[in-house]
């Protein structure tokens, strides 16, 4: 049986590179080779323990690479394709499917939900950081790149950014918003952009690290509040004349910026929320309008499946949105444990790093 | 000057009739003569001092009525006719009414929100209990009663119905969706009866007073859940099969059906809040499933308008919803201090209570 | 190879029942034995060579049936179970499927998207008017009927049901509007049902056969106009007081009825189209307000899934409404013929007929 | 009493300059200092008598000035104030204003709605190119220039640009999607312009005047088709591999853009419409799909209120669009009937004509 190199959860601490069999496919399952993987927030949060996986599970969930081989009944794409899959794998038959709502693809049973059930690799099957990776659902999972673009231009597709840019989705953003963006790491920069993207003609971005804020303007942001200078709320309520934001978005997962994204919200609004968070959150009662104020707060899981990968990737094609800048550093797979460590403790203003079997 | 009879707040724990001048009205504003209006679980809080008013005011939001006068600027109504006017006054003019959000109905500058700024009656005007009213921007709130509708068919048109609809309606209910209403108030039993009006073909009432449990059932509960004996939360999974709910409704305002709400909901459902809270709230990181549900909570304050209530009272008109049996007490406006001690005690099965000038 | 008896398209007037072998089936497939199924309008167009099929071809896509086997790789059902499938069959994986657009269900390319793709069965693969139906990618399509719920109360979730409530949330019908639906067969019929189901408050049903008049009181109209005796839009104007309806659903296929729709609408409404046209139409350019009426014309293929065919028969299974009495005839098989010649002659009254093997 | 210079509908084919009574205000009016106005298609449909105003009709509806005067009522701005009005001037009152539906601004009765109703200046009442112009409902229309901003800077906002871009939000654009723009006078420009600040990523323009396909260009088109020298829809079936567009908009008004509009369209995609048409529609039936392409047809007539003036106005002064290249021509109010000559006639590459009293 083949042996690839694969960057494994071994504990709590320790993500390792061990030879393990390339994996094997079923008929509606596609096998990759990667070609350029990248390492997430949430991997650090399973590197750490606090997100628990299976032992001995192949981490990663944003593939690049070229088909390998294909299942038996998967139709539309052919071996040697270069193709991206997204970080949500969507069955495309479960109940949540049906509804559109990939990322909580559900089993195979009269439940049909599943609470971040979209999120396999790296989860719940092995993923990406590795040589090979098996995509399920091929059909609905894979996305041909387009003549032209470079692993690095689509290698933000699979999750951060369609993450960030559903971050402005979810907020419903219109022609003529304000916006205000809380953290200005990948995701929250992805929002940024997707905040542009959508026609705020307002965005404030929330960062204290210079090179964040300048990625920040890059991306689309109109004004850089330093939260480590100024309070971020009375700078935004100054900057919008007392009104508020029409749209909030939470990009780091924290009760600061929760409730700042909250407290700057005008009636109305919406604080579109993308952080993965580790502890309750309180709502203050001010804050929230006793519940009077016509709000809402959206969570939103990345969104996945193949024909969102191509319209991301489009987007890139297009030259609206360039994510290259993101990538900060460059690593080959057999040296992914020190990417971790790098990107673990954000050292050298790294924001992404890509990974090369 | 002509006087009046009207339920004025004093002081924590006092709202007293007195003798108050019949308003004056401006070009733009009508004036009723009440002749049905009701008490509000809002006007309870004011009672107590809980929600702080101006002492002096008149309190009440639900008038039913007949127009005394109209301003010079007022077309399209004449005198003597029977009119409603929404709990909720919009201006019409706002950026905020210009939105749809006229609850949010903001002052006349720049800034054009104000939190809670639609409701005005009782809260920053003289409001509806009482022998007369004044109704602000006349044309935007005025709404004809249709013929052969009596007084208290259309009596909680102005906020009951119209905020348990919103209820239902924020929570953007679709045919076959299973809904679960936390508290069967008068509130609660008008999201209950527009949860089933938009076609949901599960509702579940979460309800522990026998009266109210019958209501609602007689509003469109499928199922009524004992909070007193079961754990609400087990008990609707149970009835669910483990899927939870496509939308929770909270109307009570604590943080116990807050929560229980979000306990019951499916990844990628709506928690839609009506509930005035009065202390900050807790999300368990748990339910908030750390914030990648993709889950929205939604509160919503009564929508206004004369559109609004035309469309209400066609619901009343067209035989779809009765809320007739709502009104369980009925007082002269002379006896309204002991129609407040009772309601305000919740003694004898009381819902709503009619006050009759 | 097992034999099974099959209505096929032989050529324009003739469907014929043949022999022909039980279907074999793929690893994502299931294959139905039929226990009920029915006829419609669509498969008289095919009969009369309007709308074209192979020679060959099985016709029908309307099954309510148990699972004879299960393909080796579809999880979630069972063999022996009792389901149905929608008359639109969607993949699960084309970009057209994955934005929830499964009527449209593409061909496995980068085009993925294929007008009217989603219905297959008697279209483009054998179809349910037999004893024995192939399901292609049952994951996706199989939905369980509920204990206690009979054929025939199920037989018309796959097609008339599933069009004329998608002809009410195509309309976006909300609490209080006014809805005219033109023409009551029997998707006319479940779209009056869809109108009550939303919240509509006037419903006003064009049709002239005393039958379906009746009918379309019972699934919910408030008012019926008989368009062979009196003017249908000037008719509706005055039911409306010259204000013109919010929705106006479609449900016959003819310039007339189409016309009829735009002329009643108000400003900023919605026509909703479920009919099959046969020939161009036209836009009256004053029907049209010149282009400047804030108006949308919709058209709704049948939506299919498994989620939505579990949403439907929540429908009946809460008894929200009840498609029995559509079901006016009653043939076997083996009489098909006989069948289609009653319905496509419209004898007897026939709203729709249930065929059992 | 004070007399002005105003533009005058005197009978088909005669537009003339006469001097008229500045107007006299109400209390919720104001009356503004025309500083800078413009020329619409549509004053050239009155012009030739294609579309019928009263004789003596100041026309125009474009208007930036300076508050001259506010009548008693109107609060919230200030004489000498620099400001613009919308196109569509609403009542915020009627029960379609109360549906936000502004350009449908019904009279005040039990009606509520009336076609175009919302067009007020150089329709029903004296429009702006004058050099005074009285507001009706001062307090929902009046929106204040923003510091730096110059009069040509702000003129399209008024119709132009609302309308273009209400093309594109009428076609509920998404980030990733593919758009055509059918005619790109100064509306199909904005509705280009707006395409891209709502995240089209695929524009394709088409136009055969070489000025305004560089416009196009200019204003974000990524393709531009000239059908003076290809099938346009071959053209943009070649150009989208077959799939055809997402959304497709009209901006000209005749039976061949229209046709040519539906004729790319995707199942399931929208044509998004803002021509003002002068003749029946003909819909062929192969392009209609026979009703079952799930396709929308939406007309879109200019958004009003100070709130999209204000939003729109934000557009200009972030920078993300500037339609100042779009005036081509700068006349005084004396030189009227020049600037109709030259505009009327589309001689010298006349886009829009700035006049200034």
């Amino acid at each position: 049986m083949a042996k690839m190199k694969a960057a494994v959860f071994v504990e709590p601490g320790r993500i390792v590179l061990e030879d393990k069999p390339v994996p094997e496919i079923g008929r509606n399952d596609a096998l990759l080779r990667i070609t350029t993987t990248t390492i997430c927030g949430t991997d650090v949060h399973i590197l750490k323990g606090e997100y628990p996986v299976a032992r001995g599970l192949t981490v990663g969930h944003e593939p690049v690479g070229v088909i390998e081989k294909l299942g038996a009944d998967v139709r539309g794409f052919s071996e040697g394709q270069r193709v991206i899959a997204g970080a949500i794998c969507t069955s495309g038959h479960s109940n949540a499917a049906l509804c559109g709502v990939h990322a909580q693809d559900g089993p195979d049973s009269a439940h049909g939900w599943r609470a971040l059930g979209g999120w396999k690799f790296g989860n719940t099957i092995d993923g990406s950081q590795a040589e090979y990776l098996r995509v399920p659902d091929a059909m609905a999972n894979l996305a041909a790149v387009p003549d032209g673009l470079g692993d690095e231009q689509v290698l933000m597709c699979p999750d951060i950014m369609s993450t960030g840019f559903a971050g402005a989705e979810s907020g419903a953003i219109r022609i003529g918003d304000t916006v205000a963006v809380f953290a200005q790491g990948p995701i929250g920069l992805c929002a940024t952009a997707g905040a542009r993207l959508m026609g705020a003609t307002t965005i404030i971005a929330v960062e204290s690290v210079p090179a964040r804020q300048a990625m920040a303007r890059r991306m689309g942001a109109d004004h850089v509040v330093d939260f480590s200078s100024v309070d971020p709320v009375a700078e935004i309520l100054r900057l919008t004349a007392g009104r508020g934001v029409d749209v909030a978005i939470e990009a780091l997962g924290r009760q600061q910026t929760f409730e700042g994204a909250l407290r700057v919200l005008r009636p109305g609004g919406t604080l579109s929320s993308l952080g993965v968070y580790s502890s309750d959150l309180s709502i203050p009662l001010d804050a929230f309008l006793a519940g009077l104020g016509d709000q809402t707060i959206r969570t939103t899981l990345c969104p996945g499946g193949k024909e969102r990968m191509r319209r991301l990737m489009d987007v890139i094609a297009s030259g609206r949105v360039d994510t290259r800048p993101l990538v900060t550093h460059r690593y080959k797979l057999d040296e992914i444990e020190s990417a971790y460590e790098l990107f673990a403790n954000q050292r050298d203003g790294v924001l992404k790093v890509a990974i090369v079997p």
